[in-house]
């Protein structure tokens, strides 16, 4: 029985390098649901190759476009509740969970809710409700399967061992954009360099998070809720060639690393197939044509951001929720170059001094914390430029 | 209940490190036996520390000074059985495999024979006798536990794996001390030089073999017994700090890999400790202080032992074997300074030329072609030198 598949963010980077893993599989893996937001022409193709019986797009507009051209055997829905609809599709026994940013929680709580197996690429699902989404997972007996190269590698190198005796988590991190750049250079940044990423080709959006280095702080947070350790058991260190994706130190001293090219096929095949590995046509790794592999600690006078997230982690709480939506705000008003790069901090710095932490919130509460660091975080930037 | 150890080699550096481990975890491990070649002060002061039930020495009058130290509530044994007696003691539950060379093979069988479990040090067990030794711990499902670090490594990356998804082995190699020699160099080296070690502090035997790559060819072999696959699964390559101990490539384009500073307690404790990780005090692995991590592939016209290996491990039989023995006595003759140290890969050449195949050769035909090869190798070094 091929595993049944529905994707939320299918025509984005890790939407569709999932489809690409799974049309290397036809009898292993099946498509059953695609939710978009608004990119017509892909989830037009997508669905010529893959035949979901459902799709979901952002808009009725591109509902409609999308409807006409594939077909009246599809059912196509839009709407603000369409993705949870993909989520729990009955149909669907494994759920990636790759919509970019905090829209992509109440989804994949949905698909949590209706026992699907969850590959997770979303990482503020985590980050901003990671309590409520961790306990939901272990209430439900469903497994949480890391899609990011990092909790990917954590994962795979945690196979067969005990969480009680991991000493801690390594998270390895290129350094981004401005890995080597004076802390002056970095705040004349342009768009186009900020996206320039050294090894990984990915979204715009995580693109600047690995420049700030808060993507890495995402991940922190990320690997506190999917790992169940402490803070003080995760440490970053910058690894430019990006072939160690992470590694986990062990109480007798033993470190497993996983390794590889920077291909996301990879960790997103390890979640739909876990526990098997099936083979995969991607680059291999050349050990020789590497020549070396470095390491340095992360530098958190020249990239704050990754100090405020441990900080956000370790008061807990409704703080990651704000630092998560003050950080979205800041990085799209980058990217529209409505100001400048160190901006995206100052305003995440700003959005965390003024908020009233809320512990232990709700899922209402947790909302409330992103509306209110949003519209924050807008009226700052229109302060502060 | 504490795992009952007996140590076959308790006086080397492997056993040391084992006694070492096992000081550390006494209400895990216990010690009944102890097996040793002359080393009375050490035996006895081992004997005193830990209390074994049963101690084997190599002569008579080694055992008689032991007896004398130690009074009459340990028995003391002596000759070529001893070990075997060592190895089968009733109380035993695991072996520890340390006595360096072939002479390590028949009390392993024995331990084995006798259903105990088997952490094996001793690499010439598996080099020399590789398909009786696999077919005997599978027959009675003795677990085969790898000592030495490479092959600690690839077990570890293996844990909750499947052998079947595997694509390669990637043993790494430090490249000795004449790594960055050139061949005029090696040709002129003498023992001292030869002795020291770039990274590992270990025997005389096994660091000679680290010199000429021919440890890493007998690990090659002994890799193909302990995970059952083909040579053409099993690369080497130069790995100058040693700090990944090797690695494993799967189907799917992953490599995992297990790293750490070089102390042989930790793959000694993890044989014995297996499938938990017990706390251990070791230095930690500082990824800063590293820096980084260098590969190369192996110069197999520098270090034509490596080749050899390789070939006597693909043309199997008694080939193996023959490659052992010729090395054993070249080691020997050169670390008491009868031959130059080129003359060692020319001993294990003319052996191999010189050596008529067994295949499928039982444990007689085995020890048959080790004296053939053992008297081939003297008489050549005399015409020789």
């Amino acid at each position: 029985m091929p595993e049944k598949i529905a994707i939320l963010g299918s025509t984005g980077s890790i939407g569709r390098s999932t489809l690409n893993v799974i049309a290397q599989h036809p009898d292993e893996f099946e498509v059953v649901a695609l939710a978009a937001g608004g990119n017509v022409r892909e989830m037009v193709e997508q669905a010529r190759t893959f035949k979901p019986k459902l799709i979901s797009m952002a808009t009725k507009e591109a509902a409609e476009q999308v409807q006409r051209e594939v077909g009246q055997e599809v059912r196509v829905i839009y709407g603000e509740d369409a993705p949870v609809e993909v989520a729990s599709h009955p149909e669907a026994s494994f759920v990636v969970s790759a919509i970019v940013g905090s829209k992509g929680l109440v989804p994949t709580l949905a698909a949590i809710r209706a026992g699907k197996k969850v590959g997770l690429a979303n990482k503020e699902t985590l980050v901003s409700a990671g309590h409520i989404v961790a306990a939901e997972a272990k209430k439900r007996q469903v497994p949480l399967l890391p899609i990011d190269s990092e909790h990917s590698a954590i994962f795979q190198c945690l196979n067969g061992e005990r969480i009680s005796e991991v000493r801690r988590l390594i998270v390895t991190a290129s350094g981004g954009a401005f890995r080597d750049w004076t802390r002056e250079q970095i705040e004349n940044a342009t768009v186009e360099q900020a996206l320039k990423h050294p090894n990984w080709s990915m979204g715009a959006k995580v693109t600047i998070d690995s420049a700030t280095l808060m993507n890495k702080g995402l991940e922190v947070i990320e690997a506190h809720w999917l790992f169940d350790l402490p803070y003080e058991k995760i440490d970053v260190i910058i690894h430019p060639q990006s072939i160690i994706h992470s590694m986990v130190e062990f109480q007798d001293g033993a470190v497993m690393a996983q390794l590889g090219t920077p291909d996301m096929r990879v960790p997103i095949q390890y979640a739909l197939s876990y526990p098997n590995r099936l083979p995969l046509q991607t680059e291999r790794l050349d050990f020789v044509a590497l020549s070396r592999l470095d390491f340095r600690p992360p530098d958190l006078e020249r990239f704050p951001c990754l100090k405020m997230a441990y900080e956000a982690g370790k008061t807990g709480g409704t703080m990651p929720t704000v630092l998560n939506a003050a950080n979205e705000v800041a990085v799209q008003s980058f990217l529209a170059g409505e100001c400048p790069f160190p901006v995206i901090e100052e305003l995440v710095e700003r959005a965390l001094s003024a908020h009233e932490v809320v512990h232990n919130p709700t899922l209402e509460e947790i909302m409330e914390a992103d509306r209110w660091a949003r519209a924050f975080a807008r009226e700052s930037l229109i302060r502060i430029t």
